[in-house]
């Protein structure tokens, strides 16, 4: 897949990841990028910024784009062994920024994993990747298919599972870190579905003291983040 | 100016900003808006997607667009009436995506005021009111021309002003919420400027434990404005 952006394809070569090609940007010679490419025995092909546009859709490449092995979904099983696990279930988030915020502040807080729905949900894209800077490379994402049977899963593997709702009468603060657990994220415009929400061990709302009251999707997960990383 | 989307122009009207004129798109007609925008004795125009379109230069607005009275900033000074206020200051935040959400979340915080230094920050355009979801309505939002002329004017005026930065030994949960607080956030690429650092009274990191360890700009602030506002 082509991935862009200085920091994002700097954060791949430091994580091992496969990189077949390596374009920069022929007009926009950064001696201290290609130092670091050449510590790292890797080959470079200079290329017109008009290429880079094209490859990249016109994104904001920073004059270096790369061809590289695709980001890997982790199996859920691997949250099965037994130690205490915290992890984020993202209900249908739809916005590859937002994607890409949430995957930074998983990896600052080293939650173990991030679970995605196939249906109605970003992918890990070239976008979510730019967005993510660097840290798609460290966080676990795990893809399934159908939300509702892997809580199921989930708790019959001892997780306790929380859902997020602005009714509720528990608060962020009052989660239970103790045990295994896995906090569900709603999207963008609806929250969580209300059929995910009943199938909740129980739901914890974040407090608000205004008009509006509605936090950015990326937001609420941070919060949650810090909150059960307790830091 | 031009503002655009369903809860924005909503919140716009709720909050009894001066609507000039507003525009629906003549093929989705939604009934439940319709009623409202009459129950609030406004008229509308029925236009085409594509004028809409043109009008907002091709953003998502969801087939409601209104010209509205602009969002004004507000005067310094009423910080200093005596009372204990809590502030943030963004430090030449670029991205109008990150501005949206950092005003999302300083409304459903009731955090006093935010100050944006006129150069080099984005000001307050459409897109900045579309991503904050009718928040602006709410929001103080201070420009200043100098952020460290501000800084000590702050500071003469009784406040505390803190910085962020990521070798901070204080962490942000060590603030003193029992004075006056004003609080930095830097931009999304270099953080706070030297100078601004070497103004403020102390600094204070967020803790991460990844390897990548980039939050995003809205992100901090969001952690920031919870810790200040004890939610």
């Amino acid at each position: 897949m082509i991935i862009y952006g200085k920091n994002t394809v700097k954060e791949a070569i430091v994580a091992k990841r496969a990189i077949y090609k390596l374009f920069l940007d022929e007009k926009k010679t950064d001696q201290k990028l290609i130092n670091f490419i050449n510590s790292n025995k890797l080959s470079f092909e200079l290329v017109s910024k008009h290429e880079l546009n094209t490859m990249t859709d016109n994104q904001n490449h920073q004059g270096i784009v790369a061809d590289v092995e695709p980001y890997r979904y982790k199996d859920l099983e691997f949250l099965f062994d037994g130690s205490k696990k915290k992890v984020l279930i993202l209900d249908q988030i739809e916005d590859p920024h937002n994607l890409g915020a949430i995957l930074r502040s998983v990896e600052a807080t080293k939650i173990d994993a991030v679970i995605l729905p196939k249906n109605r949900s970003v992918e890990l894209t070239a976008t979510v990747a730019k967005t993510a800077v660097g840290a798609l490379e460290y966080v676990n994402v795990i893809q399934v298919g159908n939300i509702n049977q892997t809580i199921n899963k989930l708790k019959s593997n001892g997780f306790w599972v929380i859902g997020t709702d602005m009714h509720a009468d528990k608060t962020y603060k009052q989660i239970d870190t103790s045990v295994s657990i896995a906090v569900i994220i709603g999207n963008e415009g609806e929250g969580i579905s209300h059929l995910t929400k009943q199938s909740c061990d129980y739901l914890v709302n974040i407090p608000m003291k205004g008009k509006v009251n509605s936090l950015n999707a990326s937001v609420a997960a941070a919060l949650i983040l810090y909150q059960i990383a307790d830091l």
